[in-house]
């Protein structure tokens, strides 16, 4: 990280519920980078009530980003309860674009995958990216995934176009 | 179809809940193939409202096959409503044993496509099915599916084992 931010990294509580939401909208506004399954629609209750769950669920991670107390930043592992995909942790990660370009995505990352290290459950973490967003590829690549595929029309812009997104995974021993 | 069996494919409505659920639990028991996603974790009531809700829905499709009033498969297109990936359809089917080997599944997945073709919002049906399912892979084949990854590690067996799952794909113009 530069010198000049002061970022704290921390497990997500249910009352950051709120703040999270903010950003989640915020980055939604900001990106037209998102797939579904990172656009916000939750309550706050709900919101709050998933951050429990997730605090007490041996194969999903909250992180939150801060600086000065605001909410810049998020990443999460989430995974089913279901015993046939329960070692499948599902990554996604959402910065504010004032703060990209100061190495907080790949900090992010680097805390997921050594959390999913540390579990018992965990053997593969996956993602999916619009194949167009060569920064976030490069930056999933120098983590250590590979691509697995490229799903044809596995998105819609808003203006209604057809686009390919990547799924990419990588292995945890 | 067999000329012996007389079978009816049909769209699920809501007072099937219960006997779709029968039948989803009886498929589970036979075949260690299921991914989680067809796994049935929904009450009675549950699965009313969401037989319900897809019928009223333009990118969700439920069959059934019936022979002398009992179900004895399920087909089933769902998608999302959120608009950046409402045009993916995810496909499961699902047939008793005793009902293995008479085209059925091909015939499922026929009306499925012709079904998605019919619509203005479908453009894309994907499916995951365990790599180690030749005999699944090799229909889904036969009715224009691709091989899109093969996921490793994409599900786990009852005795613990990791395998691979392979994702496919089939583009509706």
């Amino acid at each position: 990280m530069s010198e000049e931010v002061d970022v704290i990294i921390r497990e997500a509580i249910p009352k950051d519920a709120e703040n999270i939401l903010t950003l989640l909208d915020a980055v939604s506004k900001e990106t037209s980078y998102l797939l579904a399954n990172e656009t916000n629609q939750l309550t706050i209750e709900e919101e709050a009530e998933y951050l429990l769950m997730s605090n007490d669920s041996p194969n999903s991670l909250l992180l939150v980003a801060e600086v000065e107390s605001k909410i810049i930043g998020i990443a999460s592992i989430t995974a089913s309860k279901n015993k046939r995909i329960e070692h499948i942790g599902d990554i996604g990660i959402s910065v504010l674009k004032d703060y990209w370009g100061l190495g907080l995505g790949t900090e992010l990352m680097e805390e997921l995958i050594d959390w999913a290290c540390h579990t018992e459950i965990m053997r593969r973490l996956e993602l999916t990216v619009q194949d167009r967003n060569e920064r976030a590829i490069s930056l999933y690549e120098k983590l250590g995934f590979i691509t697995e595929a490229i799903m044809s029309r596995g998105a819609k812009t808003d203006s209604g176009e057809l686009i390919d997104v990547r799924l990419m995974s990588r292995m945890i021993n």
